[in-house]
């Protein structure tokens, strides 16, 4: 029973924390239910009830399957619904016209060969990768509602009815999605990326600067050796972000202009900057990797490079650490330059003090003057 | 009309090749068809029709959101859907029973306050990252039909029936997707990763090879330079697979016994093993940074260090083969142990040649274990 007891106040301080952590999550479940409230109106007052004649079913439907936590995701899922469920109807009801003056034997078959044929090549479609970039839940939809619309006219009489009752459903539970979404506490996508990348920016230069202090001052207090700091530890989120910065660019690109992102922001910058420090990264996983070998360098070598190299790398720290910060104001910094320049000077006199030395830091030199051009 | 030709044709060749490169993808566009005619049945056989009520609309909802690519991932969707439905419904029916007794004022706030709060609480445990992998899907199904159940029970009388007609309709429409998936051609998500893995192994056994082999002979044919081999690219696979190895272990688990993958198959070690190879290809892409770097190392270095590399990368890249064999025979390889030592050997050979060469073999040493371990 007490490790029960500890099971469930370990989740409930997990749920704490998460709220905590990102008061949005919460808002966002809140968001949920007012949408879901607000699409069931349609159900307690009679006007509006026969006015969409019984179908609300799929007002509901809609709310549930089209909200996102982003307002990128909410418009892609939502666009996407509209437009699949316009079209696939049109040419379902196309296919039933046809199947209708065709006769009692091959009404059946010209149905059911239609959405084999159509279900197939749609679900073939989205292996094409901008398609499925693009619009992979808008041909789920187009399949789902094809099919629905070409089988059940078989049975179903009043079928165009049908088809506008489930089409002026859907664009409302869509218009009561992107309400809320946009104007309760929305949640950018673009806003995040943003963010995203500037912070792990930072990160990437506090441990870059950290390992390379770690690897020269580990020796003297032996101790320390065991627990890495921290900071040095940052970068590994850089390693492992790219799921995210794909799916936050591909959102963004649905966003109206908001805050300081007008029409047509770069978007996919962002993705070229994440990879350009997701190399930096490797580089510091690699030097890491040095510091924790078992074979430790020897004394003299150490000495010899410490200071150069501790330079070195704060001024590759300041040079990250500026692009993040005129990438966060979005103006060209006027320091980058010149801080460019003295680190590659620190390269160059790294490299003239010694030859033989394959210092991971050279490197790096060619990845930062990339995340200066891209910012 | 030029461009437009082309750009028509280069589309046509680029869905040829992507279905003439994995035929599979051709085929489970056809199961999927195959499945919406089976399930189409429903409508043309009038006794199948009246015995679900006129329901059968659910059942080709079903087959069109549940049918997945791999047989891992529709089970996971069918399972999912299939408890969700049950649960949801169950729990809204009781809401029903509550909000019917309560008289005509409360009746709909009962219903629109229990939809907004379990709503809301659905949707963020949706954040809990252990929810999130394996029941994001039958959270979404979950909001559905509890708000579908507890709000349209406002309006229509024999909800009892009706909950009773979808969960049946959805149960028909899982085991018709379920018959195709498994017994048509099936794609196991546990064999696509298990592929992945020892390919990904060999490539990077490859490129190991060849980044160390084109470092060392790029001086004395100069014009190769230009173009690093092919080879020695085809880390950058590794680099990038996380995303794919995560969501092909987790359909892995959903999935029976098959093949020569028992019931409780280790899918996460899996994982394990990728981390292990990326760690290895960040070391590999450290390297070849130093191999572009347009500072060059002393030739007298070089030469002094050739031989002793290029024999340590091939012992590396031995190791990596056997255990990817090992791993593709599901066997401990008997030559492993001694693969190993030898590498060792070159390893320590290597430092004491050279104590202040800081190559980045070194930290290749530490993961091999790792690999041969989880193996």
């Amino acid at each position: 029973a007490n490790t029960m007891r500890s099971k469930v106040s370990g989740l409930g301080n997990m749920v704490w924390r998460l709220g905590a952590d990102d008061p949005r999550k919460v808002v966002h479940g809140l968001k949920v239910g007012l949408a879901l409230a607000l699409v069931s109106l349609f159900y307690y007052t009679r006007p509006l009830y026969d006015g969409v004649g019984g179908a609300a079913m799929w007002a509901v439907m809609t709310v549930v399957v089209v909200f996102e936590f982003t307002v990128g995701g909410c418009l892609y899922k939502g666009i996407n619904r509209g437009i699949a469920t316009l079209t696939a109807g049109a040419l379902a009801i196309g296919v039933h016209w046809i199947a209708n003056k065709s006769g009692e034997t091959f009404e059946p078959i010209i149905r059911s060969a239609s959405v084999f044929m159509l279900a197939s090549a749609a679900t073939f479609s989205r292996f094409i990768p901008t398609i499925k970039i693009k619009f992979d839940y808008g041909i789920t939809i187009f399949i789902l509602t094809f099919s629905l619309v070409a089988v059940s006219g078989y049975r179903v009489d009043k079928l165009i009815e049908l088809a506008e009752q489930r089409l002026s459903t859907v664009a409302i539970g869509i218009f009561i999605c992107f309400l809320v979404a946009i104007f309760a506490f929305p949640v950018w996508a673009g806003s995040d990326l943003h963010l995203l990348i500037t912070r792990n920016m930072d990160k990437l230069a506090d441990s870059l600067e950290g390992s390379v202090d770690d690897y020269f001052s580990n020796d003297q207090t032996s101790e320390k050796e065991e627990a890495p700091s921290k900071k040095s530890q940052a970068y590994k989120c850089v390693l492992n972000a790219k799921a995210s910065e794909d799916s936050l660019a591909n959102l963004s690109k649905w966003e109206p202009p908001h805050g300081r992102f007008s029409f047509r922001h770069p978007w996919s910058q962002y993705q070229n900057i994440g990879t350009a420090m997701r190399y930096c990264a490797y580089c510091v996983e690699a030097l890491n990797g040095c510091i924790n070998s078992e074979i430790p360098t020897p004394e003299f070598t150490k000495k010899q490079l410490s200071d150069i190299c501790i330079q070195l790398s704060s001024d590759c720290s300041k040079v990250l650490k500026d692009s993040s910060n005129s990438i966060k104001s979005m103006q060209r910094s006027g320091s980058i330059d010149f801080l460019v320049e003295e680190m590659n000077n620190g390269v160059q006199e790294l490299h003239d003090r010694l030859t033989e030395l394959q210092t991971d830091d050279m490197s790096l030199r060619e990845v930062l003057p990339l995340i200066a051009a891209a910012s």
